[in-house]
């Protein structure tokens, strides 16, 4: 198969593929999910973004019909039904289906979804430019839903300005991107934004902090600013599908390029670790 | 029939309607809503609701594919075919099917939803009860999106502390209900939020101010606080399925009651027009 859409157990090309006009998805965007990054068929870090979305539905009250293992082991026969070795792997979980009513349904389970598409890995040594917006999401981020409507306005404004990703900030401080989180190296330091309701608890953002460990630089979890986004020697981005990659403008200015071995090792380190973990070719 | 689900032209009974996986709706919330209640088979304000439903969708760079009249034509030709001549009536746009990936979608056109359920007209005259909850919504409040988790978070908390709504207020400042408009009457004045990204453009709040002009009760829109709402002499809700309702105890304390002759005023001018623009039955 070329795409695979996945809907309680049953399967498809994902652009055929069609669901309950009353999942509460529609109604609600009443829902988390997940991704990873599949390469040689094997996904990357499955373990650990499986707990995130289990933790992500706990937050919202809602427990998966299957176990972590199940789940686990379901994602990992379907990507093999796909022809690309190299995927983008998606899934969630919804509340249920249901006639529209804010309150949670009584007479339904969750739905679990799941697609699958070929995936082109990027070439993280690029460099991007970054666009900032005042970050005016709720007070949820920690969890990852499907009410992502100023994420989608980010990314729209970031585009229309030429740039890959748009720099969340509420008032001065720093928080993510719309779909990345965000650092800055400054004078031989990592920085960026703690865990709390404001940011992702990004599963790249989690390696990033064991490989600096691991290379001794030192991180700094507390909140910055955008006069220090400016001012970084460097300012790095990371998502599932991004990994790290690293900005030359912000807001049409020429920024970091002030670090580029560090900048290089972190890059190096992630990337290694994907492509030892998958058994892909460097 | 009993429900019905239309889908970009297609019917059918609602709880049998699919619709595709890719639209946008199933991954970021991506759309718009509006409701209406109709009686007698006639739509009420149904130009005032398809005047915000097009403001919505242009605050999101939405464009519907038809016209406001023939939204109206389509909306009054639907609800005909329903058994039911009283009816909650709901429409919505999403910006379309394609691929999952953050940035609008260059080729597709958005989706047009209705569906349509028999209705029960409130007992308005009623108490209820009500909590109080943190805001903890995004900043596009007054944009009526299918980004609707926080609202679906509180409205089970009240659900479960034997509540029929909840009071959102961003620190001391009341804003709104999870899915209604909040004032109170003191000192012979309504007061309630101003129009701003924190609350949404309820229709009814609209008759209600402008029934109060004709009433001659002066009305306040500045944000009024927790201990404001708390010492109200009524505290009133409205919204278009609830119309005007007031409470009787807040967060498990009695509230309210001390001014029962204005407060019915208001009820009774909102549900004669009602009715009067319905020509049902009062």
């Amino acid at each position: 198969m070329e795409t695979l859409g996945y809907y309680n157990g049953i399967i498809g090309p994902l652009e055929e593929l069609r669901i309950p006009m009353n999942d509460r998805a529609c109604w609600f965007g009443d829902g988390v999910y997940d991704v990873s990054i599949c390469a040689q068929y094997t996904i990357f870090a499955l373990d650990e973004h499986i707990d995130r979305f289990f933790n992500s539905a706990a937050l919202l009250y809602m427990t998966p019909r299957i176990s972590k293992p199940e789940l686990a082991e379901l994602l990992n026969t379907l990507v093999r039904k796909l022809d690309s070795p190299t995927q983008f792997v998606y899934w969630q979980l919804t509340r249920g289906t249901a006639p529209r009513i804010h309150t949670f349904p009584e007479h339904t389970a969750p739905n679990l979804w799941v697609t699958l598409k070929p995936f082109t890995l990027p070439d993280i040594y690029g460099k991007i430019k970054l666009i900032t917006v005042e970050d005016t999401r709720f007070f949820h981020c920690n969890i990852k839903t499907l009410n992502l409507l100023p994420n989608v306005l980010a990314s729209e404004k970031a585009k229309q300005a030429g740039c890959a990703e748009a720099v969340f900030h509420r008032g001065n401080r720093v928080t993510e991107c719309s779909h990345s989180n965000v650092y800055i190296l400054k004078d031989g330091i990592l920085r960026t934004a703690p865990l709390d309701n404001l940011i992702l608890p990004g599963i790249s953002r989690a390696h990033i902090i064991v490989q600096c460990g691991k290379l001794g630089i030192p991180v700094d979890e507390t909140p910055f600013t955008m006069e220090e986004l400016f001012a970084a020697d460097e300012i790095m981005i990371s998502s599932t599908s991004s990994f790290c990659m690293s900005a030359s403008h912000l807001d049409g200015y020429q920024v970091g390029g002030k670090a580029p071995e560090l900048l290089r090792q972190i890059q190096d380190a992630l990337w290694t670790e994907f492509h030892q973990v998958t058994g892909s070719a460097l």
